[in-house]
């Protein structure tokens, strides 16, 4: 029997990384929010690798707490290692990434949402959408609590109709000993939304003891630890090395010779996994020439002997499991804890989703995180706060944020997601940036921040600070353009020292900072009077004036992309009345429904010479319009 | 497909409260033991209240730590609260509770097991008992894992068929979220073994910032913390307090009106629920005269605002859970984190068990806890430390543990339950006690410590520090009894100023010490040379010396009872050729299998007359057999 609970503004169903974000946002927003999970002890677990961070990953956190999320401080709360990667190749590809205490990770977020202000949180199954019309109403759960809400956001995982496959053996299950969501697919089918069918996997967890460390590489943090967020201060930890082993021949004989029982070539996983998180017999049969992949044993956390072994992702078998991790240098004896698996889930075909990730069939219905096809807590995390945020801006009917291509390693990701869809579930890469240069780690604060302000995520207080950096950044770089350096035998003299050429002419401090064998600090001894500025100013400094030259021809790459972001198509436009456009174009542009011709000319299908017409067209109407 | 994993000595089938203590006692008497879990995340889960201890309860706990288990040491880690109960009673209903850390407790339980040698955690479902002839051969689990064991601990808790119980809502579940284990029943059934349906339940959990405790009444921890662990040292930490309030004519009426739709009284629930932990609805039923009962609001722990709702456990649907929820003073605007649910869950009948916890079927396996029929955490413990005991001494080809009602709690429990069986879950209290006089709380280390380190799960180390206490007191009591009081006018100046009537004769100060007036302190003037003892020996020698005339009546009789237990029933005996016994009695011998006249004395359906048949029966044979 049906029972009503009461009037939320939204609804959050399920909280993981993405869900935490969502209800989050809107809570901070000002919004009354309600957000469920099927078992409160597993908000925000982290069921698949101890670790956040990465190339692009790593970025995206930064994006996530430059926009006011909360990835990015509990992550520095709970960290046991941080390591920044790609520290010798240029700042483009830099990526922070840190391992982090499991348990202590969930209780933080827990605690965080526990906490705060306009969100409640309930144990409860969400098993129906309510919809009136177009618009969404709320949600049903299982005993029966009807919860209204003027949005819903659907953050569900794996949980949707989850099946745990290892070998021969499969059960319906969310992640592992986890209760699945069986019945809310069905509510989604039946409001006419497409659900697709992905696989992720888990690799065997083994004991600690058993492990010989010493026939592997250790893998130490970083001796100064960069922290994740912005607000955090100089962090002072003791840190837990990872360790790295390799597979071998025996190894990858052991899964050949039982790709028979591999439910992933049996037919018994038909949902399709994450390309660039392969488990290790896919690893096998598509690349058979490589005699060995890497695989890092990571600690769980400070408090648990538990150790994951990333690389070894797998559903076969669990006597293979143990026969293929043994084989492994350093795991001879090791001891499985949990066995590895695959897990099959519903997701919703993500081209059905505006870029404010609202789907378009009903109004105030958004999805964020593994629903959408992706994989990774970074991408989900980064999805449920834009959700949380457009929802939220829609109720106080302002303005929703699309952050676009040029602003953020996140509309990469969401522009991707709703305009070209998903084959497989999407990780981020920094290859799939077009101005990667410009979508550092170092700087999604002054890319974001604004934003973060704007919309009430970032506190005034931290916005100040934020200003002061900036600040700080511009002026710098500004008097290191104004203070010329005349070549006196001393200054040729200081330089010769610095192992970098003589000036024949005057330079000013900020040409020489150009100069690769140079940095700030070196340049101290021509700039004696200088104050002392921050690290993090310096770092800016330091970018912008090295890099001039190659971001000055991104940003004039942007202004072009920008110019056709810009070009919006309004809501109503009817493709069928467009001379000259090719069938499959028109057909993926009435799927897609692309908001401007930017992102209508990145739809797959869509050609130039569609572009051009659908210019053309516009450019008409808009003449028509403003003569009418 | 099966495969073969290893050979173990001992496996545990659930590392909840009694599979830990089971799995740690054996691997730390040397044996192999694996452990198994369906969920690692779960390990020592406190499904239901977050406290452990008070009365009877709390002695168990201290019986556990004297034998040499780990709940108390743990109990010490993590508790937010401690408090004395019943200080102004006399020392025998005296009784340790604690509240706990939900989350700390179980990741220290988590940590205690995997850092334990001789010891492998595994996350699997076990699905069958392997059993050749009368002997338990091993496991087999989910995924296929053979695990040869020489003996099997089933601690399976409320998971063996678990199904959730909510209002008219009912689906297969171990506790809230987790998986239930759905196949082992039938293996026990195929067994021969005859198993049962009883079930529990949960209050609602509440948000702490939706409590207006002004309305309630505080019951913060002792100024001074007892520990529960005699190995630990003094502790000092800041508490959380807990907070009562009642429920009144409103929530009555509530519940009252909605019993129609209540499942304990819809036939909806078939299982047998806790007289001593009832539920609300069953409270309201059974004391209609009662205009309120008690309500204890409790912090789930010190990184969480969730807090659980004491004495209002219920299966009523979610909607009725929130008008009496909020019916009760300073709950009107309390928020439902979790709703409460009954649970029911198969257990075995355990009159198939030995003293041992043995089943009397099959050798080697035992079993403990919540599959016995008992309720509570502390109940499950004792008997998975007793059950992990006798599975390595009978391993070890070593004499069985079995203790006794006069020895400990742990005694009257598993006497109770093997000898008188069930029929609602059992739960331990001082009234089932024949000798709680000397079950006290305060001295269960002088009744098991010897015991405990006989058995090798008590270290040298701290053997010798008990001795050493041990001697203190005895040397103590003997000066006291030797040391003469002359009754000099000052030393009755010194009584008449310390409110107690003058000596006439000479007097010991032991004699004085019975006095209720009197304590060991205030002894201290007229005893001005003796040497500063510790706390607990004081205790002790003020305990033994003012209940000295009690404690010897009970010794007495504690020496008559065990004449009867030392009369013991030999395991070939026939009761078919015994001429005299009743019908009945005849049929219960047979099933119980007492291994004494006393355990034969305590079966309902044995009669005194039966008894004498039996003690003569034993006689006769006893002579015959020294004639041949």
């Amino acid at each position: 029997m049906d029972y009503s609970v009461g009037k939320y503004d939204v609804a959050v169903v399920g909280i993981g990384h993405a869900g935490c974000e969502a209800a989050l946002a809107t809570a901070r927003m000002g919004l009354k929010t309600v957000a469920f999970a099927i078992n409160l002890d597993s908000i925000a677990l982290m069921a698949c690798n101890p670790s956040i961070g990465g190339p692009g990953k790593g970025n995206m956190v930064r994006e996530i707490d430059a926009l006011g999320g909360q990835m990015a401080i509990n992550v520095d709360k709970t960290f046991i290692q941080v390591r920044m990667l790609n520290t010798k190749k240029g700042p483009a590809v830099r990526a922070l990434r840190a391992q982090l205490d499991k348990r202590a990770y969930c209780a933080a977020m827990k605690y965080t949402v526990e906490s705060q202000e306009n969100l409640d949180i309930v144990q409860e199954e969400v098993v129906k959408i309510l919809v009136e019309g177009e618009k969404v109403k709320g949600v049903v759960t299982k005993t029966g609590g009807v919860y209204e809400a003027r949005a819903v956001i659907l953050t569900t995982g794996v949980y949707l109709r989850g099946r745990i496959v290892i070998g021969d053996l499969s059960y319906s299950s969310g992640p592992s000993g986890l209760f699945p969501a069986n019945e809310l697919s069905k509510s989604l089918e039946s409001l006419g939304l497409e659900l697709g069918r992905f696989k992720t996997g888990t690799p065997p967890r083994i004991h600690k003891d058993s492990v010989d460390f010493s026939k592997m590489i250790i893998q130490p943090g970083d001796d100064v630890i960069t922290p994740f967020s912005y607000t955090s201060e100089k962090i002072q930890r003791e840190q837990v090395p990872c360790w790295l082993t390799y597979t071998n021949e025996t190894t990858h004989k052991i899964i050949a010779e039982n790709l028979h029982r591999a439910p992933l070539y049996t037919g018994e996983i038909k949902g399709v996994g994450p390309r660039y998180c392969p488990s290790v017999e896919m690893k096998i049969v598509n690349f058979k020439d490589k005699k060995s992949h890497q695989i890092f044993i990571e600690p769980e956390g400070n408090g648990t002997r538990e150790m994951y072994v990333q690389g070894l992702s797998t559903s076969l078998p669990a006597d293979v499991q143990i026969a293929m991790t043994h084989s492994v240098k350093g795991l001879e004896n090791a001891k499985i804890m949990r066995f590895g698996y695959a897990i099959e889930y519903d997701f919703v075909v993500p081209t059905q989703l505006k870029p404010t990730l609202e789907t378009k069939a009903v109004q105030g219905l958004y999805m964020a995180g593994q629903i959408n096809g992706t994989s990774g807590y970074e991408e989900a995390a980064a999805q449920g706060l834009i959700a949380g945020i457009n929802a939220a801006l829609k109720i106080k009917e302002k303005e929703p944020l699309v952050l676009s291509r040029s602003d953020a390693y996140i509309g990469v990701l969401i522009d991707d997601l709703v305009t070209k869809g998903v084959t497989e579930p999407y990780r981020i890469l920094t290859s799939r940036a077009e101005y990667r240069l410009l979508l550092r780690q170092d700087n999604a604060d002054l890319r974001l921040m604004d934003i973060g302000h704007s919309i009430g995520l970032i506190s005034d207080d931290r916005y100040e600070k934020f200003l002061k950096k900036k600040r700080l950044i511009d002026d710098e770089i500004k008097r290191l353009k104004s203070i010329k350096i005349t070549p006196t035998a001393k200054v040729n003299e200081v330089l010769t020292g610095l192992n970098t050429a003589k000036l024949n002419s005057p330079s000013t401090l900020a040409e020489l900072l150009k100069r690769p064998e140079l940095d700030y600090e070196k340049l101290k001894v021509l700039d004696e009077d200088r104050e002392q500025l921050p690290d993090d100013v310096i770092e800016q400094v330091e970018i912008a004036t090295a890099y001039e030259g190659y971001i000055e021809r991104q940003m004039s790459q942007v202004a072009q992309f920008k110019k056709m972001e810009n070009k919006k198509i309004p809501d109503d436009i009817d493709y069928d009345e467009i001379y000259g456009l090719g069938f499959e174009a028109r057909e993926k542009l009435k799927e897609v429904k692309p908001i401007s011709i930017g992102q209508a000319s990145r739809i797959s299908g869509v050609n130039p010479s569609d572009v051009t017409v659908l210019l053309i067209y516009l450019e008409t109407k808009r003449r028509k319009s403003r003569h009418e």
